[in-house]
């Protein structure tokens, strides 16, 4: 088994590009991505992507984009894992290069959301629960995140605005993130105010759906500032949320996390920054538990102590996270590892933390897929 | 590199399931994989499928194959490559396995899609076009494949009716395979009067959509009457077929099956038995001569001559294909791998062919994507 190194990113800015589609952000990205790899061609891509067939009426994506990148004839597959999507192409694009099969691998997250009205969005997004079981009786994600906040509060004996630090320290991060949807600072009264969408889940509990693209170039050498990919690892659990033994405990991201932990040969503590899947301020503090940075129940008060903060001592959406970033559904786990680049090049400008060491948790649905991804600055 | 083996296979007959959903097909076939090859845990489950979210609502789809099917807690991914999905998964199962990263990995087609009517069908099926440029002028793959037997009726001096013997042989083949949809064999003169679909194309031309699923197991021993992979390639075209310098030639499955024969170390003189993508009878005749039993405008011909039949030269759709079969879009990469293996083991009862070397390709779209695999038997 081979080395993996990402030796290139490449990244829109994450907003709606009203007059963009899915093919020319995901180009964009790509060939960002490849300027700065020092590369004019590869052996494979493979393309995350969540929606592209209900959002745009486009399937057949990865065919697509590798003709418009200008990479006519070589491999090209589309992977998907709900919002999981973006970390799940990471994954095949590393077994390709580990296996020795390939060389050099381009792996693009990339979704087009704006497209549609707000109610077809949302029920395109309603494909990553159970159809059998959630759905048909009208639970979106954002009601099954609500049930979670709701019990979680309930358990733990705390209040709506106890989140709130969650998403004030994303908004802070992308403040400086000029990829980033939302670069304004929040504060606990706007959190307190905010319009509600699935009680106790308000506007800004939510990351925002967007239009975005992020690309990673991987292969076996260290070159280009190279990071190395010391560990990746996909677990899963039941997508319906009444078919766990612990609704609180996200087991598959634990189970993912565990694996991760097992090949980097380190634990939580060995870890300096981590990029969530905040795509609810709940699902940052259940990510946070199940990778064993707080015990169950602490997730929320590692946010109110200002544990998560740049400063802190486990710094999370470091460039803005899933909230203050924005949240292109099947892209948002590239951008995860994006931004865990820029953080262990040193290329974070403002938001810079001292890492050598980080994490990213890219989760589909609300914890069925977990894919986790440990990168290192070489030796 | 470890070399890879198919170690089980399963599948459910192809047909309009309507009592039963994608994950209901998925779990059969994977639990009568599983039984064979003697295992009731795996490393990974990768799923091909190529229109779940359309025709079902149901994204997300590799978690919750793998929850149904007891296998809670693996990695779990879906792949998509369009009507290429399912050698596209194949594909990643290969990848994972030859690694060393993966010991034991199951992949699974599935498509079920006779739960919307048929315009709703055939809508999602266009997302397998290019949105921008062929689906929006209105224009389905059954059209785009009409212009490609029009022309090459033209170039090639041929008939509608030349291209019998390919509906032919496919349904002569199915009626002894008990996992085939249409079970009857089929003459000149039923395909001379079938209705037309999409001019010169007639419903006798296509291959029907349908329900079903099939799983291989894969693993890096050499037991269970393993056979084993000794090549996978993918390659890329572009999806509009404007866009192609030779429409009449599939320049994507060409480089496919070169890579393909590069890794195995043969040429198509080496292989015994071919599953070809024959969604339409053009696309047989095209995939032929792409990967070289044919030269260019001869694909046809060898079909008239009767080489693609059973005691042919080079016996195509052995066990009914996607004609006679029945063609489960996404599922179809699959089924075609388990019935190189029937035939490899030498279980392929009535149809049985005299082979040590078989080829399948999976094609997405019009020859945008497609995924070709070699197996043999072990020496």
């Amino acid at each position: 088994m081979r080395k993996v190194y990402v030796v290139g990113i490449g990244q829109t800015k994450v907003k709606e590009h009203w007059e963009r589609s899915a093919r020319d952000l995901a180009v964009s990205s790509i060939l960002e991505a490849m300027e700065q790899a020092g590369i004019d061609k590869a052996d494979a891509i493979y393309v995350g992507n969540a929606l592209s067939g209900e959002l745009t009426g486009q399937e057949h994506l990865a065919a697509l984009i590798a003709d418009f990148a200008g990479l006519g004839g070589i491999e090209a597959l589309k992977v998907e894992a709900a919002s999981g999507s973006g970390g799940a192409a990471v994954r095949i694009g590393y077994l390709a290069v580990a296996s020795g099969l390939q060389d050099v691998v381009i792996v693009t997250g990339v979704e087009k959301m704006t497209d549609l009205s707000a109610p077809a969005t949302a029920e395109a997004l309603v494909t990553a629960t159970d159809d059998h079981y959630e759905a048909i009786h009208g639970l979106s994600l954002v009601a099954l995140n609500g049930l979670l906040m709701q019990r979680y509060m309930y358990e733990y004996d705390l209040d709506r605005k106890d989140f709130a630090q969650f998403s004030i320290n994303a908004h802070n991060n992308a403040v400086n993130n000029k990829y980033a949807m939302f670069r304004r600072p929040m504060t606990v009264e706007d959190f307190e105010n905010a319009r509600m969408v699935a009680d106790p889940i308000s506007l800004l509990d939510s990351a925002p759906v967007a239009d975005g693209a992020a690309t990673i170039i991987l292969g076996s050498q260290n070159v280009n500032s190279a990071v190395e990919i010391i560990a990746s690892a996909v677990a899963t659990d039941t997508i319906a949320l009444h078919d766990r033994r612990n609704p609180l405990f996200l087991q598959g991201a634990c189970e993912s996390a565990q694996r991760a932990y097992a090949q980097a040969g380190i634990g939580p503590d060995g870890i300096d920054i981590f990029e969530p899947h905040d795509a609810f301020t709940i699902m940052a503090a259940l990510s946070l538990e199940a990778c064993g940075f707080a015990s169950e129940g602490e997730g929320v008060r590692l946010a109110m102590d200002g544990e998560i903060a740049l400063q802190g001592r486990i710094p999370i959406c470091t460039m803005g996270g899933l909230k203050g970033r924005g949240h292109p559904v099947g892209a948002s786990g590239v951008y995860q590892i994006v931004e865990l680049v820029q953080q262990l090049r040193g290329e974070a400008g403002a938001n810079q933390v001292d890492c050598r060491l980080g994490m990213a948790q890219s989760i589909g649905g609300s914890g069925a897929t977990t894919v986790t991804h440990v990168l290192k600055v070489p030796d």
